[in-house]
């Protein structure tokens, strides 16, 4: 339908976004067309310039449109304290929650065999150096509570054991607002493992 | 969040298209930053170009790349109807249907004495020397089945009535698949007062 012309090609690749369909995709970009000015020139214009500038931080590899990113210039977050993430949704994730005032590292996956990812892929060997460098104090493991996560961040602690950081990680418990009735056998264990005097 | 510079921007733009917050444009943004040679700068650039070459069809309304829409320019669809939609959205939806081959006229809205928009502003007095010079036969009015919709289909109507083509509009009724059950009133008394021999 639409042009057969740039019209269509673009409905297309709005509909490979996330949470966007044919459907939706038609709509967004109906918007657009409406606000032409104001919305799809803006539009293409920042995504042309972060398609072109965007690149992995060289200290933690974090996505930035500078050669360090704003994280790790910032002479406030020399905490000492490493936060290693899996990718930059994790690390958008706990920016949100605005509990750590420390620098990441970021792997950009998970230990896999089966996916020939080993630990040069994920950076670990530069983060042991940075442990090192850096004199970090503590060396915080915000994996995923998945398997191919949790064996990830043995393996990490594992590699940190000769440095002088403190490992920790995240707790495991009932999430916030959470109902007892709905969480998973496994989360209930964990949480009164954990559990805590009041 | 992000990082401060056009990553944010972008997330920002993206929020603003129907259908997409704050959360889910950040996902959107966060699968172009994985695949930016893929999806990120092929997106931006026919973005970019559809921003500068979208137009109005100097004949029919519909938005195009070019001067004259694909279906203005087809000549298999000069089958003298023109169909009367309220705009672009309606027209992608009238050629879904794939039941309409002849060409469309768009109004660009409904006639509006509160937001002052008069017949010169949907181009009611081109619509009506266009069915002039093109000897158009029948003149298909598909306007939503709202108060607007229809008071500008009247007054389509009347403008047209010195003409030589006939004016007919879209059958009200059940719609396919439809439960009479969640049906409203009025479509049923419509639908009733349309009945047809089996």
């Amino acid at each position: 339908m639409a042009d057969g012309t740039g019209i269509e090609t673009l409905i297309d690749l709005m509909a490979r976004l996330p949470g966007l369909g044919p459907r939706s995709a038609r709509r967004a970009v109906l918007a657009m067309l409406k606000k032409r000015a104001q919305l799809m020139a803006p539009l293409a214009q920042a995504l042309a310039e972060v398609a072109l500038s965007a690149k992995d931080c060289r200290v933690c590899g974090n996505i930035s449109t500078t050669d360090l990113c704003p994280i790790c210039t910032d002479p406030a977050r020399a905490t000492g304290e490493i936060c290693v993430v899996e990718d930059v949704a994790d690390l958008w994730a706990m920016e949100r929650g605005q509990a750590f005032r420390g620098r990441y590292h970021l792997l950009g996956g998970t230990l896999s065999a089966l996916d020939g990812i080993g630990p040069e892929d994920l950076g670990i060997p530069r983060l042991v150096s940075r442990v090192a460098e850096e004199s970090t104090r503590e060396v915080i493991l915000a994996l995923n509570a998945t398997v191919d996560g949790q064996t990830t961040a043995h393996y990490i602690a594992d590699a940190l054991a000769g440095t002088q950081a403190q490992i920790t990680t995240l707790a495991q418990g009932v999430p916030v607002g959470g109902e007892l009735d709905y969480l998973d056998d496994g989360t209930i264990g964990a949480a009164l493992r954990a559990r805590r005097r009041l």
